[in-house]
């Protein structure tokens, strides 16, 4: 989930005076107009300590017309505030149509705050997280529009920037004590705060991490993604004749990235034959063993392989099966529903194959077909798979929950690539079959599916079962990645 | 909650045998045309023991074409299912489009059992509950409807059905240990079975709560509600030109009762006015004593007043307020809101005014107007309204639980004791600006009025918040009743 916020996303100084002034009347403009709309904004401006929070929220004050922004900064409860239920702040807090309320410190300072100081336990805190859910889509229901921004560093960012901002005096009294308290905690932090962001990214308030290393870049891609937002909730609540299905469809809340997590890839990793053979003998025995134990432990697995087209699942899978026993595996082929599959809800035919106890099910495509091919080629409506994402992350984390290992691979490869592929089957007569008209045809969305991949590793790689890109342009480094990787996964699950 | 399941509502066998024909033939020709529906019904048959579940589901399967009709038993758990996540049995046995699955045993029937065996804690129980809001939500967002029904039983009920049962050497073996170790934890049992219907009635999928003790009725009662959802239902679902707000307006989710609470009140109560004075000023003073030691313990209150048109909300706030220190207690009328309050959700203007710890609020009307007058004069959506119910006791129990004692009464007179009222305070010139155009009008919609107020009390009268409903047609009768119940409930919130 934060994978994608630690690309190294920056703008330069030059950029940032260019974009600034035309940015600043577009939001002028947006909430001139915004005034007659017949629902509040509401922005939770939340993060990690350092990612400039306090900064942001200044900088937005001095863009917009503060007249029709308010401030509402929540810290520790006043007497007043104590004396009455939890939430009452909040309520006083809440702009009115056409106002824009910005939150720092919010309903979820507390939980988070709380977990992180071992006050709450996880049961309690999805206590209060179940409550924050109730109480979003209240607001929602009446119409607001919930923006939930998470200013995101990673640990060496946020330890770097609390040495700057301590070595100058002008800045040295912005860290506090709780500051470096939490730096400690900066794991620990990390790992609830995304537990928190999962169990609350839904589809009518979903949450959007934003890179905070650079303050230019984030200023601009904060004020751009309000600007975004605020016009497409506005444009849906103006428009009547929007279609019922696309009620949820404002939630947009996709930011677009010049760096993506896929661009990020080396995909110039090779493996020579020989070390290839050999690593290939070593990590399929590990996977034969470390499998063994898993049986006799009663774990079980699932496998998830998706990719691009001729993207090597299927020779991935030839090399995984043989270090599993034949009884206690099913591969799981994914291609259109069948008829009995279509008249169910569209996870039912994964929750078919879910394997019992000790054994593996591996998903030729899966359940993340919801959020790239229906999605790019719209066979689900942009409602569907917004929804998608925290519908397949509660399904995973069932899975996790009951104990099964969860382990998904994106195999990656680019353009060229995947041509000379195409080419070379087209050549092999047992392998011409495997290339249709289709196939070029999706070649033609690559961007889509591009923006698709990483939307839906923001939003579902969770650190109960995280995304792994696998860099694939050289099958032998992909497989022996892919290989490893499992291992991994399945001994960090059996122990010892 | 389950007072509108206590009425005694029964049908006699030769209306029973009049009903049937006419009822399979509309049931058969339902199911007809659902088959070619997009969604599927879910209908889930829960409730006490005893109740006659299983008879019920028989029934259903006589009187429905059981080729589009599957009944779904879950009990304890299989190996196969227990080597699966929780939810993976429920998933199987999802129906298909068009087709009817009738749940004995659900998602709902472990979790109450485990808390009622004390194997769960409250928290451990509403997480349960968080994520059967989850789960049905995603199954109602994919088009299915969701049927929830509570076979209600009182508890003399049971006790006498048990012992029925038991005498009859035909059905003895239906009687199980677990039913009367059920029948020994029957008020736990109760308790706990409120709270979950409380938190998962959501709009979406509401519990309806079916009155059980006369066989004939609930059955004839559950098919007509059954056939009406799934006709309401197909109605939304092929009419295109239906308006967002009423996405959710299929939660029609009220059953039509002969008998009514509101009904069963005994209107004759009277007191005459030496025992009126007496009482008074026993239950003035105990009042004033409870409201000191609330303010020493800083227990705060919120009285909420509702009824008729002259009702005799007034006069009863001026029976109660002698008993308060004036500067510790305010009494908030609630009128058309203002153009501040107008803008922003409607519960704001009540949050406002939430005392502090150890004040009262009297609310003279309140946030019910959202399902009384907002429901009867089309001021709010049926999809607002429906929400409401849920909102309003997630906000009630927001009070509860932060200490909050939280008092209800609907003050209940006859349509010929409210005209007789009227002609009155048109005589007398201090009173007589209290009579409008309005109040005569708002008589012509008493039907509408009454059942919206039955609704209410079945959707909101909860565990933590009940209504005390009022006979109010005799004026003295009704301030010493309304009197004692504050002091009752007060002294139960403070302890001896």
């Amino acid at each position: 989930m934060f994978e994608v916020a630690e690309l190294g996303q920056s703008l330069s100084r030059e950029e940032f005076d260019q974009q600034v002034p035309s940015l600043r009347t577009r939001l002028l403009e947006m909430q001139q107009t915004l005034l007659d709309a017949s629902f509040p904004v509401i922005v939770l401006v939340s993060g990690s300590d350092g990612a400039g929070k306090a900064v942001l929220v200044n900088r937005l004050n001095e863009w917009f017309d503060p007249r029709y922004l308010r401030t509402l900064a929540f810290d520790d409860k006043t007497q007043d505030e104590r004396e009455r239920p939890d939430y009452w702040r909040f309520w006083q807090a809440l702009p009115q149509k056409g106002h824009i309320g910005l939150y720092i410190g919010s309903w979820y300072s507390d939980p988070i705050a709380k977990r992180v100081a071992k006050t709450l336990n996880d049961i309690e805190l999805d206590g209060y997280l179940a409550h924050i859910r109730i109480f979003e889509r209240m607001l929602v229901e009446d119409g607001a529009l919930v923006i939930k921004l998470w200013l995101h560093l990673s640990k060496a960012q946020q330890q770097l920037r609390l040495q700057q901002l301590e070595a100058d005096p002008a800045t040295a009294w912005r860290v506090t004590e709780k500051d470096k308290r939490h730096l400690a905690l900066y794991d620990s932090f990390r790992s609830i705060a995304e537990h928190t962001l999962r169990q609350t990214s839904t589809a009518e308030a979903p949450w959007v991490v934003i890179e905070s290393a650079d303050p230019h870049y984030r200023d601009i891609t904060v004020a751009e993604h309000l600007l975004e937002r605020i016009q497409h909730h506005q444009a849906l609540h103006t428009c009547s004749d929007t279609p019922l299905e696309d009620e949820n469809a404002e939630a947009v809340a996709l930011i677009h990235r010049q760096k993506t997590l896929l661009g990020n890839l080396d995909l110039t990793l090779a493996l020579d034959k020989t070390s290839y053979q050999q690593q290939l003998e070593h990590w399929q025995g590990q996977l034969s063993l470390l499998a063994r134990r898993a049986y006799q432990q009663r774990v079980s697995m699932v496998i998830v392989l998706e990719g691009w087209d001729a993207g090597g699942k299927g020779g991935l899978i030839r090399r995984i099966v043989p270090a599993l026993d034949a009884r206690n595996y099913q591969i799981i082929p994914i291609a259109v529903p069948t008829d009995e599959e279509a008249a169910h809800h569209y996870l039912w035919r994964f929750w078919r194959h879910i394997p019992r106890d000790g054994r593996v099910t591996i998903y030729d495509r899966s359940w993340y077909g919801r959020v790239l091919v229906e999605r790019v080629e719209g066979f689900a409506s942009r409602a569907q798979w917004l929804r998608a994402y925290s519908e397949i992350n509660d399904f995973e984390s069932q899975l996790v929950a009951h104990g099964t290992v969860v382990v998904k691979f994106w195999l990656h490869i680019d353009k060229d690539e995947q041509l000379k592929r195409f080419k070379e089957r087209e050549k092999i007569s047992y392998k011409r079959h495997k290339i249709t008209d289709d196939d070029y045809r999706n070649r033609e969305r690559w961007a889509d599916y591009e923006q698709a991949v990483n939307d839906m590793v923001e939003r579902t790689s969770t650190e109960v079962a995280p995304w792994h890109l696998i860099e694939a342009n050289n099958k032998r480094f992909a497989r022996i990645k892919a290989l490893k990787t499992l291992c991994q996964q399945l001994e960090q699950q059996l122990g010892g």
